[in-house]
């Protein structure tokens, strides 16, 4: 952890000095993405320091051959894998005969990283002296549009200060990049055609196997003080996979010399004819051109905050981690496109092949069904339920299961399984159960309840086939038991009963049960259409009901709590607490076995369980629970914390839970784990969001209705958010005197806050 | 399965007629070894066929880099690998300017193999016509020497039968050779030296990273109708890894030709000047020379023989497997060198890296012990006191112990870690009770207790403290707990309280108390030495001696029964006979977490307890446990069934007995499981020795006194068998009618057969 890291500011991220060491994490941490592409914050510069190069492109994806070192029936043979893409950022750029190489200056000044999440810019500034004793002023501002998502922009300013300068510009796109993480140290990309003309240039390149097209064009301009040159390049090198340009000028010192820079993608899944569209896309940016692009993003960024803003008075720190998250999210996934999803590390890192985890479901869904139109979030269901087809496949030819059976994957990017760590990829079928919880959130918050029979209803018989036949009746208990599986909290693998599992096991089949009931009598049509789909009939759905209604859940009556599985009480039950410190973080002291046999907990498990269908259990019930599971935990996810902040504040306790949101929220800026320059936590950061505005704020809907309990940590002055609730906008200020609501349009909303029905006027403050 | 792929022969391996998809089956079967070296049945000659080449040289290794999909904390990072060692056998032939290749000759015609197991030697025969027309005789054998084990030696001849013919012999040595299995595609030799002197050559080589250095060498001698031409080479070919001569003779029709090769290793765990060594190789060889060489060699079986020989009447596939089982036996591993150990293909293959596995110490040590000197199993139990530092450092650095507590490797070379599955490697910890109860069973067979304060108790002491520090108590049960392991049934990963574990885990504090007791009184200097070597309190022998007294077993008393582990009776008891046989092997056919969770059993496991502790349990509940577990019992490992039909023929159920006798007999002979082109099953093979000796001739030692209760399978007209019973020779003969019993020596010996003593006086036969 290093809390001194990045400077304190309410809309920016700031690093300043130089630090070769920090130079991948910032990376990490300065990384910009439109939901479309995305980029580390590499220099543009030859670096010839330690750096980890990553360009990223939504939905291009490469399945990498597995390895294993045992192999188990079962495992998928291929691993889709975050692709690393082709460079458009790179300019190489020399100065009176000599590179600019942070790595070889003499001297480094001001050297300044501000990522401004208000606007949507990247800019990085220093004043740097090479080694032929120039001194130089550099600043490199880089965005990605949001409103054009194929279109990037670079404008680097050198201005000499102490000579007159030669400088020379080599601006080029390379698509012979490969990954950190491949399997086998196999590149990815074929490359195809490079074409250039004047100051534009087009390299195109197609995945191996998945033969995604992608066009990478730049387009350069010189500027002398702000005025374009209408330079043309003084010479082209092509390559078969590579294209760079030369540029020269000679500036008197304290001229600014620029290079613009215009780049980006042009895919095949958009377009047809990838290096037309990349003309195109060119036409567009020099069109619009670079100020007004710069601008356009400052609004549209202005538009995102304005729905999915947090403020925090009174503690910057923790205002700046959580629009860090907030910003991050966004960067991430904008929702536009049901075949896109929310990579663990987004565009920040190639970590964790594949995009789609339950994380999605689980911690990602409720940000975006309150901070953006429902038909976000409803993309984000559609995406399942277009790989139904690859989850029922999975079960049935990896797993042996039958009937449309579906279990989906651990890990995905285009349906199929990503992973193959049996007791993960076998094992960790609850899975299954948050993608059907999903349905019904979506369903709760929105009150839409069309997305269920037009599509829903499909995946909820899928997965509730799936409960039903990997369920399995035990004649000793008298009971269905779900035996081999490993719950939320992996620090368990191949365990019997884990509740979590049950217990979402038995409410998709109850769920999906009622479901049907409605469906068959409110769209009778799609009933029909669905049950002769998939060949449904009655005495199925009673064996389903045979295996819920005694579907078998451990527990101790003595501590009145239920167990996390068969056996948990056997443990050597030292609490956390009493666990030396420097034993810590377990998974990376300790062998794996003894990790497993311990009573730790990486992240919540049984309190899933209680998050999810929180009213099905009583506040004591809850409270006991916590207690003694919050005593085992480690958080050594970062999917835990969020959860426990929610419950610690329902529970009054406000420390903790405040303890609880500090951790999530500012995971990556102040690098707790010390493994950001891998890439930022992009999942975890919706649950940072929960936590604010379900732990702290209190919100729940219920019978349609919008709930708050609103709380403050002691720490803080006030804080606010918005929750955009079937199309009406709600803003909740929260401080200790009083919270106060607002509703955006014309209609008055009636919440329920603390118990009470509020109603609220539209444009009136309602204050409690 | 192939039943009929091996002729019937009640001395011979013999494979009649050529086939080209039984190629690499033969080579595995068809191997010869002499405990110092071995190699695959690979042909002489070129062949471009499907082929698994593969010489391999006892005590030689490579540390491969370990491969993973998922790094678990605790792997080792090298894993021992058997080496493909440098090829000696090679003879490139032609023919009147062809090749002779099996793989391309237009017609091959009395096509036999014979793996001569009375004699030890192997011998392959045919008559080929090459496109060339030429039809040649060819008979080739090959031994290698058990007096002098680094000789081998090959007599090739060729006989035109249709034409005069221009034969060209270029007999070679080449160490560029890899293995099928490396997980990095490396090579593991790195050449030093290429030296020839007319008929000899010699290739150095060294392993990379253990830099073991081998000298390959041969030597070379043409004949005419068994007549030394003395022949010179007539060129040489030398490359860094690889020497090649070439003799060119004509013959007429029907005169045989023949190359006579002598060949090995010499190698620096035996030799300071390995090259030397090689030249006095090839000095002794040709000085005996070859006739002598396999005139000494079937002497030498014939004493192997005389000790080790099992007789079966009346059932030929059963004696030839027998007599195959107890070949392999002594081909891998004659005890002369505590530094070797059984690896679990022996010479056959190099699937499974590393030698070693707790096979050595459940399976194999009772042959050994009863059919060899009492110094090699002492060699067997040496091996592990010599790795007992490792064993320490393994549970210390990788797995988070202290104190002194040994955990003895799954898979080992040289004391190190060699397997990286977290359920196995750092689960299946049971592996540590087998090597202690040899040290009990040695004792218990021998009478000699000077192993135990000269080295056993060293290595009691460190699997004493290694179960005290894993167990643990629950609180729950109020008693002590082993969570988290593998048992002996490997179709169960992490499961709590494995019966056998908790019960050996107990059985070996209880017994190293013990030991500690009665070598402080009868060898207090031993007792002396060792506490201060240890440093060992009583404090902690009464810890121990609290969590042995205090364990937990599962048990269900409705069925009375032990219970495999905990919550074994949730499963869906489906019991084997129900199962569909489509479904089989489970092992290929579900998905690993679908056999997991199934209740099927891979191999003993409550009854691999029962096995090692008999006189524990009354026959009654070994029969209920038995009835229970074999009903759901898979039996695939090769070492399940041997101990099945030891119990079954214990139990009186006679049928049953020979039924699992015939399926660990010819487990290779008749490929069982498709796999035999990997190599024999070798460790297994000592079961099979088990099922007739201790199951039939119900062997025990009870008391310091000789057991027996002999039963014969009704499809056997009588057997025999030997013991070498503290160094006298015990020959047993069982037909329905009678059991003979017969001493050699002049010291008579009472036995106990059936519950009565039975006194047999040196060499005449008592009968019963």
């Amino acid at each position: 952890m290093n809390q001194d890291y990045i400077q304190p500011d309410n809309w920016s991220i700031i690093e300043e000095g130089f630090d070769v060491e920090r130079v991948k994490s910032s990376e990490s941490l300065f990384s910009i993405g439109n939901g479309a592409m995305g980029q580390r914050a590499n220099f543009e510069e030859q670096y010839s320091g330690k750096t980890f190069q990553g360009s990223y492109i939504a939905g291009i994806y490469y399945p990498d051959k597995t390895k294993v070192g045992w192999w188990k029936n079962g495992y998928p043979k291929y691993f889709a894998k975050v692709l690393n893409a082709p460079n458009w950022i790179g300019i190489d750029i020399e100065i009176n005969g000599e590179a600019l190489d942070l790595n070889s200056c003499t001297k480094i000044e001001k050297y300044r990283r501000e990522l401004n999440m208000q606007e949507g810019w990247y800019n990085r500034s220093f004043t740097a002296t090479l080694q032929n004793g120039i001194t130089v002023e550099v600043n490199s501002r880089r965005f990605l549009s949001i409103n054009e998502d194929e279109i990037g922009a670079i404008k680097f300013d050198i201005t000499p200060l102490n000579q007159d300068a030669t400088i020379i510009y080599k601006p080029y796109l390379d698509a012979g990049v490969s990954n950190e993480d491949t399997n086998w140290e196999e590149k990815f990309w074929e490359p195809l055609d490079v074409a250039t003309d004047n100051n534009k240039g087009f390299v195109t390149a197609q995945t191996l196997k998945t033969a995604f097209k992608v066009t990478t064009y730049m387009h350069n301009s010189i500027f002398e003080n702000d005025k374009d040159l209408q330079l043309s390049p003084l010479s082209i090198e092509n390559e078969v996979d590579k294209t760079q340009f030369t540029y020269q000028v000679s500036v008197s010192k304290s001229i600014k010399s620029s290079i613009q820079k215009f780049g980006g993608y042009t895919v095949s899944l958009n377009h047809n004819n990838t290096l037309e569209a990349a003309k195109s896309a060119i036409e567009k940016a020099t069109t619009i051109g670079y100020e007004q692009l710069l601008s356009d993003q400052k609004e549209a960024w202005g538009k995102i905050w304005e729905m999915s803003d947090i403020t925090i008075k009174g503690d910057v720190k923790a205002q700046q981690g959580i629009r860090f998250n907030i910003f991050q999210l966004n960067q991430t996934y904008l929702g536009k496109d049901s075949r896109l999803n929310i990579g663990p590390k987004g565009f920040t890192g190639e970590k964790y092949g594949g995009s789609t985890y339950w994380d999605t479901e689980a911690y990602c869904i409720p940000f975006y069904m309150a901070t953006k139109d429902q038909k976000v979030a409803r993309n984000l269901l559609t995406y399942r339920y277009n790989q139904l087809d690859k989850a029922i496949e999975n079960a049935e030819q990896n797993l042996g299961f039958n009937n449309g059976a579906a279990l989906y994957p651990m890990v995905t990017m285009n349906g199929e399984e990503c992973h193959n760590e049996w007791e993960i990829t076998h094992e960790e079928i609850h899975r299954n159960g948050a993608i059907a919880f999903a349905i019904f959130n979506f369903y709760r918050f929105t009150g839409d309840y069309s997305y269920i029979p037009e599509k829903g209803l499909e995946v909820l018989i899928g997965i509730a086939r799936f409960w039903h036949q990997r369920a399995s009746y035990s004649n000793d208990k008298k009971q269905y038991v779900i035996l081999g599986v490993t719950g939320p909290n992996e620090y368990e693998n191949n365990i019997n009963n884990n509740f979590y599992t049950n217990y979402i096991a038995k409410w998709c089949i109850d769920y999906t049960t009622a479901q049907l009931k409605r469906v068959a009598i409110e769209y009778p049509k799609d009933h029909k259409r669905i049950i002769e789909k998939v060949k449904l009939g009655d005495a199925e759905i009673q064996a389903w009901n045979k295996v819920a209604s005694n579907m078998y859940f451990p527990k101790s009556e003595a501590l009145g709590i239920y167990l996390q599985q068969d056996g948990f009480l056997d443990k050597d039950l030292v609490p956390v607490k009493d666990l030396d410190k420097a034993q810590r973080p377990i998974n990376q002291k300790w062998s794996w076995d003894r990790v497993l046999r311990s009573p730790y907990i990486k992240q919540a498990d049984v309190l899933q369980g209680f998050y999810f269908f929180e009213d099905h259990f009583t506040r004591e019930e809850l409270e006991r629970n916590f207690d003694f599971y919050e005593s085992f935990t480690v958080h050594e996810s970062s999917l835990s914390p969020c959860v426990h902040s929610i419950q610690a504040a329902k529970l009054d306790k406000m420390d903790m839970a405040y303890q609880f949101y500090l951790r999530t929220s500012r995971l990556d800026l102040d690098d707790y784990n010390k493994e950001v320059e891998e890439g930022c936590h992009i999942t975890s950061m919706a649950g940072t969001w929960m936590s604010i505005v379900e732990g702290f704020g209190g919100m729940r809907i219920k019978n349609s209705q919008l709930h708050f309990t609103p709380k403050i940590p002691k720490e803080w002055e006030a804080y606010s958010f918005k929750i955009n609730f079937r199309n009406q906008i709600v803003t909740v200020n929260v401080s200790a005197a009083q919270s106060t609501f607002t509703v955006d349009g014309n209609q008055e909303l009636v919440l329920n806050v603390n118990g009470k029905e509020l109603t609220v006027a539209p444009n009136v403050v309602a204050t409690i």
